[in-house]
């Protein structure tokens, strides 16, 4: 992919979770990752949005060095890298500071699936990190953040399951491009507030059923998928 | 109805559900009958709702045998169809995952009439579908929440209760016209939502009596009507 | 007052209450009354918002004859006309469904002072009116409606109480105009929400002493007022 | 700093508190400070935000004489005047009564550092002021809520904790000029909502641990400070 592509991809996918309300100020960033090149675009660190143009997406290789970019990247780098290393398929990463996906990631409780919204998109619960003990916490935090997540999704097709909890901060989505990262992030904030609500009306909600989690998930991913115009 | 109104009025309402907050992304379809005809004209499925015009309104028979249009029909429309072969008078279906309707249908409780804002468009309180088997849910799925919306109000006049929660999904809600389904849709919603702050605030709240909830329903309804120019 | 300049101002209520989100479709009501002429302008009945014009108002006398316009009013008139009978000074009146007010009327429960936005308004909890019984709800309902409300004050000064939730049902608000009512209107939406809130993060909250409640009721009215420009 | 200046800074960060969704009719109030001339600038009372321009900020000395300007400072001006003669390096204060901070001050419970955005701007919890008694309400009450918001933080570095609860009453937040503030008390609502969020979903949510807490805030605030573009 061509590099200025792939910034005015991420860009727009750096917009794209503004305009659904899933950031104040500077706090979410997406990037994007070509593989042909090896190459990711992330945002700059605290850079205002508004301000923001395709020729400011730092462009960094898979070790974090910077290849194309006058600005700092986004201090979360690290992390997106460490799942790009090892999540395949994984072309585009979200964070976010979106409040209800906190407000679970704060729970520290995994977000069980309570109906077909959720099973549309993530097969199975939304997943949360292990704490980080303090000497992960104190030396290269960021990156030891990418590494419990890439822990948590041990065994686990990442794409089945596109975001997760990051304990006692917030979320985690990617997907197959940064755009698709961006829905999921939007999607994972839907779900967090529904399960929230769902638990406020019904203490006791249970999650739903294997026959109705995989008939929702694969009629819109996977080889049988039949939504959409095909 | 002329094809092309139906299809005018269908597209109209699917539009407003987006506008009214109801619907992110392509999560939700109004469909609209025509008795004359037998034909329903229903969203295609998967297409952005900002990008939608008459012409992509997909207009099939009772049976879902595309009549007209080169786009393939949502795929609820088994459901909108179950609805339209059994209940009587009703010429609108609309489905949406609003989100505190999708939170009583997850925690898989009817809507217990807690006022008159309830009262006033739905008799009763708001029921939900029993879960689908195993067996219902692999084949034929979308006709069987047809099926099981149906049995839920066996014995009751679909008019006087214009929407239900499908157990684990969410609502759908349905009228004189695919625009009066719209509209039941929306009020649904904030029925939904009102209900959920009751209980927030009292859990042993109680559903009204039955002398209130007769002068609230009828007075927008029936025959002894007199709310609005009349 | 003429009645030309009291339309124009119940009109503007009516919208003000649209416009501050207390109102979906045509759920609500704003009138107010000219003592010197013994007459109420009031909003007509089940006609949306944005179609109203000064002159769709209908002036009805105090016993609801309807002295101007050809509308018919909101069902609501009698309520609104036994405030005006029996709240020395009240020249406003205004009827919602807005959301959080309503829960808390669902709920019926009081709400108490938990802290200063809802001391400088109310002085004292927000009462909840009686359950009306059977038949008082057949017959002459929405007067009875409004005697609930006299009965709930009797004993106290409506302007210190300027709004009440009518149980299971939803928030009637006053004031000195219009104007003010519908303002009132809005602060008791904010106040029932900062009050359920504060519930569900502490469900033992008291209601704020006496002298901080003075202190605020006092600040912002009668002779002793300091806030504002004076 | 000119004067002038200090007037368009505080005028700006009161029309930020409004376009932040912290503020309805005129329930907030933001200064500023300039220790060089010891004058502080700040909003008149009861003034509607939108008819403010710089020349409506009232300019008083620390002691609450008025230096400039024909309108009555806000009522909370001595609340502002305490603040700025006790707390160093404080050179802009704001006071609102945004929905989940009120919701807190009224449940009168400190908000416990559940995550990281809260961890990035407090160095720990948020605290509330004890509650005053009523010789301190009836007379000098807002010197006196400035004397308990003192109190509360005897011994802490007002920058860490760039904002507090007054019991039963609101958020007042600071910070290094009229526009910290204003940030402050944004972040300080988002804190608040996320937090009470986290509490229906884990009654039992529990703090983070300091090396959590201590990463966040070092890593945004004193020498070894990387976010941004440094």
């Amino acid at each position: 992919m061509l590099i200025e592509s792939l910034r005015k991809e991420v860009l727009e996918a750096n917009l794209e979770i503004v305009r659904r309300g899933l950031v104040m100020y500077t706090f979410g960033n997406a990037s994007g990752y070509s593989p042909e090149d090896g190459l990711v675009a992330i945002k700059p660190s605290g850079v205002p949005f508004d301000k923001l143009r395709p020729g400011d997406m730092v462009v960094t290789d898979l070790d974090g060095k910077i290849v194309e970019g006058t600005l700092r990247p986004s201090s979360d780098l690290d992390t997106h890298l460490e799942i790009y290393r090892n999540f395949e398929g994984v072309l585009g990463v979200v964070h976010t500071h979106s409040t209800y996906a906190v407000a679970w990631a704060q729970a520290r409780r995994e977000i069980p699936c309570f109906g077909t919204t959720h099973a549309d998109y993530f097969h199975g619960s939304v997943p949360v990190t292990e704490a980080l003990d303090d000497g992960e916490i104190e030396e290269a935090y960021e990156r030891n953040i990418g590494r419990a997540i890439v822990r948590r999704l041990e065994g686990i097709d990442p794409l089945t399951r596109p975001g997760i909890l990051v304990a006692s901060h917030g979320p985690f989505a990617w997907g197959t491009s940064a755009g698709k990262a961006a829905m999921n992030a939007v999607l994972l904030e839907e779900i967090a507030r529904m399960a929230a609500l769902t638990l406020g009306i019904n203490a006791e909600a249970k999650a739903i059923g294997g026959a109705l989690h995989d008939q929702h998930f694969l009629r819109k991913h996977g080889p049988g998928a039949r939504y959409g115009q095909g």
